[in-house]
């Protein structure tokens, strides 16, 4: 008959499951898109506000401890801190004190068993870890991403007049990429995917950025510059990252549907520039079919899948529906607790392993198959489109 | 290793799972948004209208009986009318008419287990039972949700005049919140939430008003209309229940896609006028950010549990994603039948025992807090946000 | 106590799912939307591209095979073509070019096990497969679906005048409906489905096929002739499949949410004109609220459960969460290559399978429901929306 396979194989379930675990820990892991670490203690109150993607305050119910990440931190952490899982909150927070941020960090860190972190240093970047400073305290590697808007917005700091501005972007933006192996572009944040896909004109830049170089507003949320900006950023040929979809009460969600700016991928799609589509929650089926269309365009799903603690299978499940397993990257888009990134990878293995293990046990993939495919979706992918070397990533178990 | 936790437990899930049911039994259920049963005998073609979201007439294949509430009915309601699970809908009808309408409400409300109903009144409120009729057949306690459209509708249908208009409906909300503990909001059916976020000056609602009493229409779907109630109830300060997503055939789905009211919500964030997203289907993960980054926005997955019958779970388990355990409700938003509030209900507590059964297998998280967030989900989130005093919980175990 | 059932009958999981699986393969199965095979041999260059929905040159890390339909095809066609599961990419291309075309047609489309096949004929139908001939070449009955667009475009070719254009498409289309038994609307590509829901009056029809024939663009994607072509389609009465969501890089995807076209349905739902949608990726809960509120809606996930492999299952699990059982058809939308016959049809069971084993499982569904349903999925539901008589299909089995 042949309808066959499925039922296949169900004894050997849960061993198949650890030998992925095993085949996921010690495949090199790219995080290719995080934030650094605070360098100082973190208190109660900052951990409650580096713990959730909100930035508003919160009344009744809102202690991050009783949120799907919280329960995964006291999961998670806690064994790494000498305390037992599922620990209560004021428990785990006290013995994080005692311990201190550096210990906390290289500890879970550590776990997190990343070889690579791309860091996007365009927030914040005074208060937490430089890639260097990340790298050294996980001995890793680091690499800069470069965050377009905050490159404008440090321009016009220093006073950059609106006929020199663009010039001055892609000479700045050069520079970045000397050192930096991608950008990030947040216009999601800033105006969201219904922008126009069309270049704009060098006339356009300049009296967008004289209005707003002479207004007193220093955040740039011009369309006419942001595209400009990521222009500029197609131009220069290197991965563009692009925040999706989830994140703080900036975002208005339905206007980060990546299938707004399709016309836009259909526009340089012949550039070859590689997209990567940053955390797509909820819109990962959205970002699935871009991947899966444009030879151009990746996805993530970082960011909910950290945020989603024990729900990660479900956001990464679809993930791997109709995008190539050769277009779907790892990353944890944590920030500021060293928490973020344990969590983010090991909900991230975990749920790798649970859905590759029930397409073993369906015999559905092959084990050699399964094997190359986890490898590619830890870090090989993120290397062959960073252009990260072999020699680099081998340095990073070094 | 750090990757652990995984597999473990797997020989005690089915005992876990038992375990999590008898928790879910024994937490006080509130069913936070819910209509009136049927008084009179229900005829068989009153029930197939009854257990659909449709208004029109079915053709061929239209069956209730045979769609995934029909199913759920037949699996769950039969055994407690004497009848075999899985029966066929002749007998379902038949043994359902030879108890009568009021004996099959008595057996399937006690089974349902829920102590307190918030009941939308604004709906066909001379046909089906009131709060405290619902109460009383089932020795629970009920409370009454005010629909804000309807206070309007019988306003004008009372002859208020334009000048006064919005001052008798400020009035009229203020003595009905004497004893109702909150209002619903069905912005979605009558204009969807792509409307203007600002208050609307007294201005405007006298012109719009005076337009919508003039015409013949007691229908209120002019947009002002509808924002001005909503600004009425964000003052009353009590939660605001919002119809999201499915519904019947006056929905305009994809304009219900609550985070087109975003700006809405930035609005009012400092108010603390709880904002109740129900149902959300398909919006569950889009409602779940909503609910992770305001603080004053709570979510149920009502309606679409109780009409996918076996299928619950996977609704349910979205609404776990991202949001705080602190911020989802239930309800079964049933009508009419109280076949709707057996598998609201049931269905409900089998979805969340197989999600928390699933995450305690895992180990991903502990005993404890799963006990603790399904009393939460079940009943103590409600509580909480509507205010209701433990008294009054209390009372309906008694 | 109320709660029961789940956890129930757990050792008996995989015999159950293997009986379905049984129910499943001796049910009468009607793929309702496909197309053609390529008639020429296929060489590796022409697999790559017809195994992908991207209609763009893939760069690095652009193998199909390496993508879940490639891991399918490697998983479930290899075996019959007399290889091992799982094999390689060069091996299975390799003995498929031994083989030959013809002979990898037979083998698979035996192996694929449907009885009836509703073929669009209105793309590339010279390089393929008439329905007469994929009929005989796998021993079954095929009927023609005739695509909207194409007989316009096939009259404008002829050199219709705008004057007589709609008479004449009417006719034509009257004409192909005396073998047809529906009809293909592709206005998802062409246009989108927020198009004007309003029948177009002969007027505007007339101006805008003046407009059209007298330019040199011979696509047919002014919206008010598309609209035109639906409207006769409605009033011929036989099903019309519409084009919905995931394709190839014509598509602008949010523009295909089928709520969109809302207003449309409302306006021929009195009319009984069937609307089949068709793929729904990632719209399949939308796709099925409109399926549960109206009567004349239907709904498959072809092409996305052929594309997504094993994660069909997830895919087909959404179409039966509120769709009525007798909404939900079966397709494979497959085109070119038998491979994608075979997997389309296999992962369908098998999802099918998985869904109501697991309702099995927990007792949620009766197990005469749970045949009759499969079956009721597999092909009896096409059988009544189209009309077609059990003679016919009872012919595909002999």
């Amino acid at each position: 008959m042949i309808i066959s396979g499925s039922g296949r194989h169900e004894v050997e379930a849960v061993e198949e499951r650890v030998a992925l675990l095993d085949v996921l820990a010690q495949a090199p892991a790219v995080d290719h898109h995080c934030h650094g670490i605070v360098k100082d203690e973190v208190s109660a109150q900052s951990f409650q506000k580096l713990a959730t993607e909100s930035d508003l305050p919160q009344g009744p119910g809102g202690d991050v401890f009783d949120s799907p990440v919280g329960v995964a931190i006291r999961a998670e952490c806690a064994p790494l801190l000498d305390l037992p899982r599922h620990v209560d909150a004021e428990s785990y927070l006290s013995r994080r004190a005692e311990l201190g941020q550096r210990e906390v960090t290289r500890r879970l860190l550590a776990a997190a068993n990343i070889s690579t972190y791309l860091v996007d240093t365009g927030f914040c970047a005074d208060e937490i870890t430089s890639p260097d400073e990340l790298a050294a305290v996980s001995g890793t590697q680091g690499f800069e991403i470069a965050r377009l808007e905050s490159l404008a917005e440090r321009l016009a700091a220093e006073g950059v007049g609106a006929q020199g501005f663009y010039d001055a972007f892609r000479a700045e933006l050069e520079s970045a990429l000397r050192t930096a192996v991608g950008v990030k572009s947040i216009i999601a944040y800033r105006h969201g995917f219904d922008f126009d896909p069309a270049r704009p004109t060098e006339a356009e830049i300049r009296s967008a950025a004289g209005a707003w170089l002479s207004s007193p507003e220093r955040r740039l949320s011009d369309p006419v510059l942001l595209r400009a900006l990521l222009w500029a950023a197609v131009d220069a040929g290197k991965p563009i990252q692009m925040h999706v979809g989830f994140g703080d009460s900036d975002i208005v969600l339905h206007r980060c549907d990546p299938t707004h700016m399709t016309e836009f991928l259909r526009a340089t799609v012949t550039t070859g520039t590689p997209i990567m589509l940053l955390h797509n929650y909820p819109f990962v089926r959205e970002a699935g079919y871009l991947a899966h269309v444009y030879p151009h365009v990746y996805l993530d799903t970082g960011l909910a899948a950290g945020f989603s603690g024990a729900s990660a299978t479900s956001i990464v499940r679809e993930s791997l529906e109709i995008a190539p397993f050769t277009k779907v990257l790892f990353s944890t888009d944590a920030y500021g607790l060293p928490e973020l990134y344990l969590v983010g990878a090991l909900r991230h293995r975990l749920a790798l392993a649970r859905v590759f293990g029930e397409w073993l046990e369906a015999d559905a993939i092959g084990e050699a198959d399964a094997r190359r495919y986890l490898r590619l979706l830890m870090g090989g992918n993120a290397q062959r489109a960073y252009g990260l070397t072999p020699h680099q990533s081998a340095a990073t178990s070094a």
